[in-house]
């Protein structure tokens, strides 16, 4: 006999701890999220940038692994207009100096589309069935999140607010994720000043609880099994866990961005819009802190990421965190190197050592 | 028999319910502190402000009522060199407009001191040997530490980060008050940018506890029992709730105030130095919005705080909530309005169930 966590959203999803591994954009990989999987949490695909066909033979590898389930995630953020020649210019002129730090020439004009189309790949999507589909940044269309529904495919969107919420739960997704300030990469907000809406996980988690009848899954922060007992005390009913899943071996990140988490001892993240386009946290780097000034030019999400591509991708295999993307949670400190399916075990295990610890404060009086 | 809490901070400070009612300058009151503490909690002065004399009769008050422990908070924040005359007159006339708004004259130049004299204050809390005394903004003098302990009186500061948790170990404190981004009133942060060290209160409790020994209360965003249950799995002691008090009759808060936190519906806060000179979190209102600019001048801390004095407390007798003091936590939308007293005692109630909840989640497996 084994104790076990669940809740009536995990045990929706079939999962046997409940932990989605978070879908990091550029960092997840079929080996990850199926050694997730394995293991008992939700496996995740981070697919706003790849194209369906590269999202299907992801989700090909995965299934020649395991048959547990995974959720894909995509951004909702509609193609920009075309960039002006002259807003291409400055953009151009201010990341120059960067690119030549790394030898390389300046990036020439990006050109429209700026990212994958998103009707394809939900379509995509559509056909390979996941056990959940969930959006980023903005509400999928409600005819979209019916068609999954009826296929038999769960749908969450992210909220970083409690009007958020309420909007999620009105469009009618299955769960909302909660995304707490203290989360890595993008910020979800769509209703507000993103920079602005960073109510920490602790008071978002509860408030959403408290807001909306839908199962909360809640991210940022989480990176051991006490996070995860505490925001299942908060009533949330999975925890969405990210930047701890980076150091892991079977996670796309480059050795240099392992390390950076490994390394970190400290909450030294900040919230950049310099990087996509779009507001997002990550370990402060020379990059982020040298664009930091109010009048550092840069394009609209997702143009902005298609200029800085060339300099973070040549910066990584450097191994030259500067330039690097470093995305990271408020509590990368906590970060551990450790394959993703003992990962998994011992975020369990710990889980249910800080519920048995919780539980012995308890004291008869009479 | 009954269940009640305890950890090993609440036995050693002799309080039934692991919870801190925050030491709010400005908002405490006797009857405050003496209705947490005969009903378990650990009552709170927040002494910033109050003079010597001021102290001692808030405590004596207290005493009469009841025999419970409480502590009392002190900035612990420098006279500043006296304030150049060109820095006042910019200072006054950017707060002109606001006074006028309120049918008042330009404030006067202010004059040091711009606080009470800290050594005095000490003094005195010595002599008053309250249960314990916490500090707030900056370390204590060691002398001051030992001098508190030898009397019987346990010794915490608060922490924003890793480093300010390890200093604070290093002088000798009994405990650490981890104080999370969520947070409301001033930041207690003394060893990085303050606005940029806002990490969540489950991140921030969680790396805190993990890289000292002493034990740590958490403070930020709690406001029920669910929220207790969430800081103790995170292996927190105690609960510091700030906010939660807030409207409770027994608080100092105006009627003004106390109907600005219970008609919060959002996290509607943010970080301004503007009313203070120190960084610190409350509602938005007019005048936080429009001295938001970055060219709008301030003096230092406490100077500031003297000069937009008048203008604050004339806003809170005409119930004008938009030039009040409105300091609030992220999750100030979860405030109800309740005696003290049975505040505390639903806030035990509460964190039992959610113990009782997340112990329910285990199952047994074969």
């Amino acid at each position: 006999m084994q104790a076990r966590l669940s809740t009536p959203l995990s045990r929706r999803l079939n999962i046997d701890v409940p932990v989605f591994q978070a879908p990091m954009a550029s960092v997840t990989t079929a080996a990850l999220a199926a050694a997730v999987a394995k293991a008992g949490g939700l496996g995740g695909f981070g697919c706003a940038y790849m194209e369906p066909d590269a999202i299907e033979r992801e989700v090909e590898v995965f299934r020649k692994i395991t048959d547990r389930p995974f959720q894909l995630n995509f951004f909702v953020a509609p193609q920009p207009a075309p960039v002006p020649a002259e807003a291409q210019r400055e953009a151009i002129a201010a990341l120059t100096p960067f690119y030549a730090e790394l030898g390389l020439p300046a990036p020439g004009p990006v050109q429209a589309p700026y990212a994958p189309d998103l009707d394809a790949q939900l379509d995509m999507a559509l056909r390979l069935r996941p056990a959940a589909v969930t959006f980023h940044l903005n509400l999928m269309a409600e005819p979209r999140v019916r068609a999954f529904q009826q296929a038999g495919v769960l749908v969450g969107g992210s909220a970083t607010c409690i009007e958020e919420a309420k909007r999620l739960e009105a469009l009618g997704v299955d769960f909302v994720v909660a995304q707490g300030g203290e989360a890595g990469g993008h910020r979800g907000t769509w209703t507000r000043d993103a920079p602005r809406a960073l109510t920490g996980t602790l008071a978002l988690t509860r408030m959403v609880v408290n807001s909306v009848d839908v199962p909360v899954v809640s991210a940022g922060g989480i990176m051991d099994g006490a996070g995860i007992a505490a925001i299942l005390a908060l009533g949330a009913q999975a925890a969405q866990i990210g930047t701890a899943f980076i150091p892991c071996p079977e996670s796309g990140a480059t050795e240099a961005y392992r390390n950076a988490i490994l390394n970190t001892e400290e909450d030294d993240t900040t919230i950049t819009d310099r990087v996509s386009g779009k507001p997002a946290r990550g370990l402060v780097n020379r990059y982020v802190r040298e664009s930091a000034r109010s009048d550092f030019p840069k394009l609209v999400f997702p143009a902005q990421s298609q200029l800085t591509a060339k300099m973070r991708s040549a910066a990584a295999q450097a191994a030259n965190p500067d330039f690097m993307t470093l995305w990271a949670g408020q509590a990368a400190a906590l970060a551990r190197r450790m394959p993703a399916g003992e990962l998994v075990r011992t975020l369990e295990r710990e889980a249910l050592e800080a519920i048995e610890r919780l539980s012995s404060l308890r004291r008869q009086v009479s």
